[in-house]
């Protein structure tokens, strides 16, 4: 049963895949599943019919016969988890893949949000520049944190997993801001991730809403 | 084997209950798996060997013979796969249980933590009430969400999950702030979570390192 996916009707971030569909079209690709996308208006997702599906008014949604998911996180993980090739197979393997989810959803994006959310809803306020300095000293530590245990590797568990599809879209809420650049190891693991013919697809399917392309997936 | 968690030397909250190692050990009550308690000093979080353990240099961690695990999320999930008990055994009720565990720690958490931080880190600072003002908007906004959804069911899926757990450990970080009592129904959702036998067999653990008296667990 081809699963489907909500995603904003009118890309915020213009086709930059930050929305948080990208995570999920990205786990689908990878897995070779096919989908369907409904799109959804900013009104939409705060009236009682979305609600049900999401009870935050956000996206992403899954739907699959009458399973019905919200939260990036837990439908990637789910893909993961129908699938091969998010996860591997051992258990023990298994369960650190699992720790890079939740590390990249619990301790890698909350700061790096909250930076996004501040240059968005502070920027008028006259103490927005000294707090944008607090917020990227926090962003700044769990950077270097990261990009210490990435090392020299590929993927920070040796192959690729979803903890690390999970990372990368973490990360790349920072492209721009000129901080990544800090971290030649960090920006190459994202290279290597972009470089990934799933990612490819999955990029142009949330591009094509905004210019207005048919969707693939 | 008997697991071995870490957890603050010195208790920062004074045994609320508030730290991280409360949702590990809570997890590891409600399964009935014995556990020992590791505690680490806050120099000894940022040092080489506890880093190779926990790269954010952060507690807990949780170690089983030669497996190791950080991130308190992950190792709730871990402890809920490896025994029954905290996820549901049908597939589609499992992968909405661990919804919740996403929603819990990347929609509800980060709104709720950063008030937090703001009142260590920013309390000095000239806009602190009006920034505070902004941050429990966004907190009301997700409590008014979550309270709609719960209604007048104990737990979000029907039984207890180790989404509740999560949740409610997150809620918990605003006791005394006077926010939760305007949400009567996440008021008895917490009251629910701290009436359970495994609850309170883990908050006297975590407490116990703070008063001195012997760990148990």
């Amino acid at each position: 049963m081809t699963p489907t996916i909500t995603a904003f009707e009118r890309s915020p971030d213009r086709g930059r895949g930050l929305a948080r569909d990208m995570r999920v079209r990205w786990a689908l690709e990878e897995v070779g599943q096919a989908y369907d996308v409904r799109l959804v208006s900013f009104s939409e997702l705060k009236e009682a019919a979305h609600r049900r599906l999401h009870p935050f008014g956000q996206i992403p949604t899954y739907e699959e016969g009458d399973l019905a998911l919200f939260e990036s996180g837990a439908i990637v993980f789910h893909i993961a988890q129908r699938h091969a090739g998010l996860l591997p197979d051992d258990a023990k393997a298994r369960a650190r893949a699992i720790t890079w989810m939740f590390a990249a959803l619990n301790t890698v994006e909350p700061p790096i949000f909250e930076r996004s959310m501040a240059i968005i809803v502070e920027r008028e306020k006259a103490w927005h520049e000294e707090r944008l300095r607090l917020l990227e000293d926090r962003v700044h530590v769990r950077l270097g944190e990261l990009s210490g245990r990435l090392g020299d590797a590929n993927w920070l568990e040796g192959v690729f997993s979803a903890g690390d599809l999970l990372m990368v879209t973490v990360l790349r809420r920072l492209v721009g801001s000129g901080i990544l650049e800090n971290y030649p190891r960090l920006c190459a693991y994202i290279a290597r991730a972009e470089a990934r013919p799933a990612y490819q697809r999955a990029f142009e399917g949330q591009l094509s809403v905004f210019t207005g392309q048919p969707t693939t997936g």
